[in-house]
């Protein structure tokens, strides 16, 4: 037999300063509760333990309270179910439960993801093949810092320092300078960019269009004036046309993914980010690059980033989730002196910290060197599924449909004639088991872009080829 | 010698498709970039092997390109360094760095917080002794997850499902209904209170004054309006002013600690609680109820929670953090049928998930009973602290320094007299190696309450008694 859970119950001190509860006091404040209604019949009351150890008083003190409680017909006890309201005393109160107000919400404009599932080409997929992933290394990793230094209890709200010390060794080799003080942890690159929304003090912002669909989803979910910049994969940046929008629209912030955009693919040309901070500079926007792309690319001389050639104003995003492991969700914001202070208070409202020991096994990973080798093999197996890419596409596709050459990265545009009907498209394709993404939601209003993002990287070449047959099919069968 | 990083270029092709790039193409596009201004005298083209590879076509056609444009004195080759923009050829654009615009930021009203040395007293702590915290059981399954399943690529947004059906069968065990659908794993119940501050809709929100520093930062920090019901560790909750306030104001959210709140240490009673949900479907506000506390609480029979007598419209969040290492940073937030996806698409805007190591290894945590085994343990040692911390107060503290009686948990408060000044008792202490927490950021203006909150759950009973010797003393000195 279960007994019913026991009711919570003030007991009220009479000494001047309340610090010891005598048996009157705990008489009073029953019977006072029983009086006013507060406390119903039948309800069980705190066990006698229960307030000998709240109260901090002897057994003796509460049972003699209860006895004369029961002696005055106001509880009775029950033998091994313990003592409650008497029946007769006690007003009925309803302490029936009783439903709460439902919350009401503000809907999220991002669809549900669809699992990954094993029989589903997935053809958008902005990942990397997880078979190309250093798993079984970062395991080591793991294991090697659960044993020395252990788990530690506490945690640093801007992440583990010797781990911002390795990140901003590593800025300081690609041009940017940061100090570890300048860096933030962050939950992936998406905890970084909810960090500077957040922070923004006027939240008007100006991105890409299309754009990554959760940043848009996020900048519109603060209630954020959001301006899209139209971009395409086969042409230059219309700088142009973005500096009479930004003149007009006059933004507080530029939010630009600078390598291997998503969903387009397109790569900034050092010209165009050039000419993003001439701009920053005139018309007083300040700029957030989002580097998710750049470590993809091979070859060790990098090209300048925005914050390279803008300085330490330039707010700098980069993640490890998608070059290492995406469960890992580790990704840093870069800040500088002005900013740096604010930025960790905001991360510190969002979720205090990260957990820790994923920022020391990501630690031990770069300290070994193991991140360094892993991207040249990631880079190399990219080069070649992208050549593959090329060639199959090539090889397969008719010739109206167009394909960007973001020059490696995980994924590129695919870009099909306007008489093919996307939504028809993708139901298709998916009855042939091939998920393709629908791409509405980077886009602001109507599509300029008729097409969807191929993630060459996911797909060994031979799986991609049997989507790229089953894409062919589809789009012949869908002609008018 | 280093060579300079290569400027990043378009090329495009002239094809109907545009599909591949020819030699003729290379040139047009760099001699246009050149005569139009937008490729600077000095600066690096990117090496053969680059364009090879991002266009996908013959080194051959390339070089061909390249050697055009050196032969018509546009480019210059030198040996070992690459191509460059030939010094005749271009406008000396300026691509020196230029600095972008400073972010404008709005500053948080959160304090960075203190370190925890190893050699000052933490009088004020919330959190448990880590002595008392399970971490080699922890590190054990760590260890054991790593080796099978092992590290998985891939996340749910959610959280790991088998831990979100056991979090649902504890709860279901303590009468609160909730599947694991219900359930959504976060960063601790900090990134609980910002989902659903982040998804309500009208951002109006009642809370105890005071209460957590960082859930009312949180909440200012949306730009909500947020309104303090007063609360005291020392009286009954005062309903008709909460009730007469509460019509006033009409909040759409009453956030809520009800067991050991935070700061003040105090629980609700049963009847209190019961009040709150009536106010709730009276005057149409939502619930959350933030129940960090009440696993602490020793003894089986659990008091009825909020969620428990109100059912599944309360929102609910608990949190591991605290009971089993802060470092861990998992919750869990408790919506239902009509909230729970709005509450994940929120989820996913802000970190899309978390670390799914963690996840693992806490569901293997709790799969082995190792967190009632724990809970046990750890509520004993909080009993027999608390015990020895009332008694350490009687003996130690001058006669006009109340406290309350939270019955357990982790913290209580202590009230002084309003002739001791609590900012130069807080810097005294601090220079006698103690360190006090300022209360006044858990207040809605001007406290009502004059002291603070002591942790005793986090210091060993000597160690108390050293800091409470040390805080009569300064009391002592300290008087008028």
């Amino acid at each position: 037999m279960t007994r019913p859970p026991y009711v919570s119950i003030h007991i009220r001190s009479s000494q001047p300063n309340g610090r010891r509860a005598g048996s009157r006091d705990i008489v009073d404040s029953i019977a006072g509760e029983i009086e006013a209604g507060r406390l119903a019949q039948g309800l069980r009351l705190p066990p006698v333990r229960v307030l000998e150890h709240q109260l901090g008083i002897s057994k003796n003190t509460v049972q003699a309270a209860y006895d004369e409680l029961v002696a005055r017909g106001m509880l009775e006890s029950r033998e091994r179910e313990g003592v409650f309201v008497a029946e007769t005393s006690a007003a009925d109160t309803d302490f029936v439960p009783i439903g709460a107000c439902v919350p009401e919400l503000h809907p999220a404009r991002v669809d549900r993801p669809e699992p990954i599932a094993h029989d589903i080409i997935q053809l958008s997929a902005v990942f990397i093949d997880p078979d190309l992933l250093p798993i079984d290394k970062l395991n080591e990793c793991f294991r090697s810092v659960l044993g020395t230094p252990g788990l530690k209890p506490f945690y640093d709200a801007q992440g583990y320092r010797p781990l911002r010390e390795l990140i901003a060794k590593r800025l300081g080799a690609r041009g940017m300078e940061a100090g570890a003080d300048d860096i933030i942890i962050t939950t992936g690159s998406q905890q970084g960019i909810d960090i500077v929304t957040r922070a923004l003090k006027h939240k008007h912002i100006a991105t890409e269009n299309p754009v990554y669909s959760y940043a848009k989803a996020l900048f519109e979910s603060y209630g954020a004036q959001v301006t899209g910049l139209p971009l395409s994969p086969f042409e230059s940046v219309n700088l142009d046309g973005w500096a009479k929008t930004l003149s007009a629209q006059r933004p507080s912030l530029l939010y630009t993914i600078t390598s291997f955009q998503n969903p387009t693919g397109h790569s900034y040309s050092t010209y165009e980010l050039v000419q993003l901070l001439e701009l920053s500079q005139h018309l007083k926007f300040a700029l957030l690059e989002d580097d998710w792309g750049s470590d993809m690319l091979s070859g060790s001389e990098y090209r300048p980033t925005l914050r390279a050639l803008g300085g330490p104003n330039v707010l700098y995003l980069n993640s490890f989730t998608k070059k290492l492991l995406p469960s890992l969700r580790l990704g840093f914001l870069v800040g500088n002196e002005q900013t740096r202070d604010t930025l960790v208070a905001h991360k510190r409202m969002s979720t205090l910290a990260n957990t820790s020991i994923t920022e020391v096994a990501l630690h031990e990973f770069l300290d070994r060197g193991y991140y360094d080798t892993h991207l040249r093999k990631v880079q190399a197996a990219l080069d070649a599924r992208y050549h593959a890419a090329l060639e199959a596409m090539r090889d397969i596709l008719p010739d109206d449909v167009r394909f960007s050459f973001p020059g490696g990265g995980p994924t590129l545009w695919l870009e099909l004639p306007k008489s093919i009907d996307l939504a028809r498209l993708r139901a298709s394709m998916l009855r042939k088991g091939v998920r393709i993404e629908n791409s509405n939601a980077h886009f602001f209003g109507q599509p300029h872009l008729h097409g969807f993002r191929v993630g060459f990287a996911f797909l060994p070449e031979q799986t991609l080829r049997t989507a790229l047959s089953r894409l062919a099919e589809t789009i012949h069968e869908l002609r008018p």
